[in-house]
């Protein structure tokens, strides 16, 4: 009787799977948008209908597919570094913005600007292998600990997102990341948390170079910009890492205005903003931001009839530990 | 009786295909190397199994997939264009490389070195859009001809290499192109032609850049190079595209050698030259070629072991029309 019990729970609980692919999404215009969506475009009856080839959705990753506040969470492991590098360089006690990082006066180490941004991104990004960069970002994203949330980085992706992401792919979708980080930040944990494979990870980089230590290979990371994947750098990106157009997009500020403009071109595309209105389970913020400002997108997907999620009333849970 | 005969033949025919993945491959060493390599690899109880997420593949292109005699096809194609387009240029009629070229005197378009061949791929690569571009490509492999062969560019692939490919994608493996030519012209035919499809198309590219025609976004193509998948590139190309090592690695000249070093920096992987030996089906050259020079990568392959393919003895077929 007991087994018969558990063999029913386990019926019940594949159906209701099987019937719901986005559970954590609450009934609404965004989740049947992007259901009615799937299922057209994998229907070959239906006028939206997407040959196999062609299933390419591409996603932002800061505040699309994980939180990206107070900071970018590249930019908290960038800070992390450098504290973790200053035994090594004593010269930072007096030298900004590093001084600044090093007593934990955010303010004043954002007040360096740009040069300063690219001072402690020099230091923490560049000057090792990219085999060495791998594994202090392995180690990082293993132990590391949001200021905030007090959470792994890792539990501040979004479940919802999580959900979309399998169902694409369950659809045959290839699902891809285009974010304005560091491609070389995202691949070394992108395949576990989200299941995209580092070659589906399209991103910022810096050059490299190939010379040889010890009779073999390495490539070594170089202070100096490569491809700035943001803004009009992403249309750039997925022509050149994809070479065809995407049809489903996914984004959550103006960064990421030209990516769905670039997936807008073709018909019978579907075009989607996530929209950060939820102050009590995660943040609120758009227009004003200056971390994933949301502005000109928000008025042009409103006026495009581009799906705009409202992440407090049609999400149930924002992250997968509740 | 008949239908007994031709299910029989059916049959026959499956099982021997089944038995023999490689059919234009001569019994060999270089055949065995590639069954034995991916048989281990795809079997867990081997030292040399490859979990399915590292079963990544490169190939270079010119000389390992498709032929490079007389000329890079590439190359071709840029002179037929500027043939093309000569009429919207009369100035040419006078302006070196052009003259020579709209003369067929290739010598003395030769003669006019690097800065020759930049001017001919400055007029025919860059300047109109991606879209423009692909149009362009698209056309002309469909309709013109080898200069000595007589036949499309598209069946001066290698058979051999057709069946490695499919055999490797029947086992798993992600197969990718990782060519020297430009990446916007592989793509247009890779994925009909070797069953590639765009997004493992890495190749050489030019810089593009957003710009709205008729309200909506295009990417134009300018006359600026961006990246040089060549020799040291190849590694480097790896590394941006696809973010790990491969395991198995295919190219036919010292332009393929860091491919093949970079390769071979992790152990239980598989590295192989074609060597182009074959005057009468094909082509015969190597140390001193200046198109496909196989020189240092041929004394270094064979020094440690990686598998030389001897195109007359190990291809009892060239090309897929007889």
């Amino acid at each position: 009787m007991r087994y018969l019990f558990l063999l029913l729970l386990l019926f019940v609980t594949q159906v209701v799977s099987a019937a719901d692919p986005l559970p954590s999404w609450n009934d609404g215009p965004a989740k049947d948008a992007i259901i009615n969506f799937v299922k057209c475009a994998t229907n070959d009856g239906c006028p939206l209908y997407v040959p196999p080839q062609d299933r390419i959705a591409v996603f932002d990753n800061d505040g699309t597919l994980w939180s990206e506040q107070p900071a970018y969470f590249q930019l908290l492991f960038a800070l992390d570094r450098v504290k973790a590098l200053a035994d090594q360089h004593p010269e930072w006690k007096t030298e900004q913005p590093f001084k600044a990082i090093l007593e934990n006066d955010l303010k004043a180490a954002a007040a360096s600007g740009k040069d300063g941004l690219l001072k402690i991104m020099a230091v923490t990004h560049s000057g090792m292998t990219t085999d060495e960069f791998e594994e202090t970002v392995r180690d990082w994203i293993k132990t590391a600990r949001h200021p905030e949330k007090y959470l792994p980085y890792t539990e501040l992706v979004y479940q919802p997102m999580l959900e979309v992401l399998k169902f694409l792919r369950a659809n045959g979708f290839k699902t891809y990341i285009v974010s304005g980080g560091g491609v070389d930040f995202l691949r070394v944990w992108a395949e576990d948390v989200y299941g995209i494979p580092p070659e589906q990870v399209i991103g910022s980089s810096i050059k490299v170079k190939l010379e040889e230590r010890d009779g073999k290979p390495v490539l070594l990371r170089l202070a100096e910009i490569d491809f700035i994947d943001d803004k009009e750098g992403k249309p750039v990106g997925i022509h050149r890492f994809i070479g065809r157009a995407p049809v489903i997009a996914f984004g959550n500020s103006d960064g990421d205005l030209q990516m769905l403009q670039w997936t807008d071109r073709k018909p019978n595309t579907f075009k989607a903003l996530v929209h950060h209105t939820d102050a009590k389970r995660e943040y609120a913020y758009d227009r004003n931001s200056h971390i994933g400002q949301l502005n000109k997108a928000l008025d042009e997907g409103t006026e495009k009839g581009w799906t705009v999620i409202d992440m407090r009333k049609d999400w149930n849970r924002i992250y997968p530990t509740p």
